[in-house]
């Protein structure tokens, strides 16, 4: 039972990374910002509704930090999902980094897609306020829309559309992380300065996730 | 129970504006209109789907009047509704002013993504008639799609989706408002001429809105 | 009962034709085809949830002779149907005409995004196997998500999403018609060559959907 | 029985292929991937509701074969079902290489959207790999999604997004095929390096769908 959870998180993160992977190296100046946010959305959505009554279908630490926070996520499983999450968006990585590697005239690994801030983008605190209110407002809406009174069966179209909004929003910004295992799976295969910053996006959407599910809980958890 | 309602007023309407400023403040250009208009539906979908059965998801005090005006909300629950909408909105406008003021090289506020007629663009009677119309559409939508009669379950999908046709219906015109608080959050910041303008957008969707709630009455809830 | 079901293909096809005219004429060049595409079948899909229970959510008159030759609504009650649909779709163009006109600079009606053929684009041949060719997957796809085996609720998602596709396929060969009301509305505005062409525009969606209709009903209401 | 079922994946696999073509011949510069990845996603999505409850609804040899793998289909039954398949395909080519060839001014047949690799693009390497996983995870969702705890009706709509989803990643490598069927259609109209190269699009998606089903039977069917 344990172990189907761990696969099911696995293989969740490595197709939610492998979708901005694909849509980011390959078609990002062509598909842009939209093909990105839809890619994103859209397999996510899809593992949900694949995987979610095995795992849950967190695919991301702030996920499963936040829902401990909510109190709808045992602590002691939360390290092993983090675990399995980290490693299949490495997976991930790893796998589209030799797909593209087969470039006619060579790849340029450059910042991989990488969630970054500063240089000629926003600010370093620009990052970390998106970062926290847009992973704030999405374990809220996870919270929600996985309550007892929501409508059965469309959470994993809200959760997975919420975070193409969330990609349109914060591309711009810091290349929209809200998901540690994802900046860490980027950043391990661009080396250099995304790693330098990956703090960053573990810290801000760990705090924005635990706050949402927080609010959560006070607002959704105790209707009564 | 009422304070509950109202702070999903809030939030749900602080989404709503920040799908519209993150979109159209970071990813303008890039994305353009089909990035802000699945960025407000998507995000308006999965909030309502969060948290409609708390408050029942208004985030627009034309919404919450034209409801009055077909009988499916309390007049006297309005006001604080509206308050509460216009507060969540006013909130997701200073934090993207915020974020946004962190662009390296700096930020011009501009018209900071408000509602506007006239100058280079359509008049003000082509803005008011264009709100007046859509406004009334998409408050006779909600009051199908919420009626006895209609599918449960899939209302927010037809109210997000609603709202993103609206607004590749109507950028171009007026930036899209259909929603008073909208653009009272983003006209606050803006100040000059788009707070000059901003009576349109009060005026034209509650009437708008108002009359599509009584032909919802007419056509919907007298169905026997 | 009868004037209810008239009134919502009334309002249905109205909204139907706005979402075209407004993507189209306002955001056509920002926005794209995807604009467009997604402008009437979200639209469609919100009009079927919210007044299909009443009329059936025809809003088109190939869709309306489709299923009478399905066997699925009373030719009777035709007429009536297609008479709503054009006055529907004749009063939102009239609407956005006199939106368009405000335009800063004056405005140029041209073909008012009329379906045509021939030209610097597509020969009538081509126009018109595609008009038979999708009308008669639109009307069988139609058939079969609304009959009795298929999962309740979902057609006006499917039906809505078909009609983007639709779009996406045909817009730069004939302007993507598949529903002779939407083409007289545009046409009565343009006048000229626009109107000149209409009889295609009712010809072969309507033959497209009256085989669409006698393939649903071989393959899915025989399915015993 | 078994003939309606044959209709049906023929008709499915025929509307999958025309929204390739019309989405990539008509619409490309203009549209984009986004226009190709949302014209096959959502009539996927439209068809499977239509008839999916006559014949399962693959329109894919690779969803077939993977699903025998995953002991979901009848191995018996798999050669009726590929060749229905790769007929539908080859009569939407056909019918579209028809409408094509009315362009004003000639229409240039070229690779006529079909599934390559090498060249000015990726290697063989890069489209193998990306075939293979993109498929596997294809089936495997499918298998989650249609298995007996997800929530039911909903497997349409994760399976045309999914498709969606895996264009936005893959078109810039190989044109995206993850079905050997759309390959073959378009193949046997292009001629020459597409023919050449079909092989690739047979080996590695079906190899990807065996092991997406194999993956599929261990961690969701064995789900106790």
């Amino acid at each position: 039972m344990r172990y189907r959870a761990l696969a099911a998180e696995f293989i969740g993160t490595f197709m939610l990374v492998a979708s901005v992977l694909g849509a980011a190296l390959f078609s990002f100046p062509i598909a842009g910002i939209v093909g990105v946010a839809l890619s994103i959305g859209f397999s996510v959505m899809a593992m949900i509704f694949a995987v979610g009554y095995i795992s849950g279908g967190h695919f991301n630490p702030a996920v499963t930090l936040g829902l401990v926070a909510g109190r709808r996520f045992a602590a002691s499983e939360a390290p092993a999902y983090i675990l399995a999450q980290c490693l299949g968006g490495i997976a991930a990585a790893i796998v589209f980094y030799v797909i593209a590697s087969g470039k006619s005239g060579g790849f340029e690994v450059g910042n991989f897609a990488s969630n970054m801030y500063g240089g000629e983008g926003y600010s370093m605190l620009s990052a970390f306020i998106i970062e926290v209110v847009l992973t704030g407002l999405f374990i809220f809406i996870i919270m929600g829309v996985t309550g007892p009174r929501a409508p059965a069966g469309f959470a994993a179209i809200a959760i997975g559309l919420t975070l193409s909004a969330i990609h349109l929003m914060a591309i711009p910004v810091d290349n929209a992380s809200v998901n540690p295992a994802r900046s860490l799976a980027t950043a391990v295969i661009a080396m250099g300065e995304p790693l330098a910053q990956l703090w960053l996006f573990w810290v801000a959407p760990i705090l924005g996730g635990v706050l949402g599910g927080l609010l959560g809980r006070c607002l959704i958890d105790n209707n009564d």
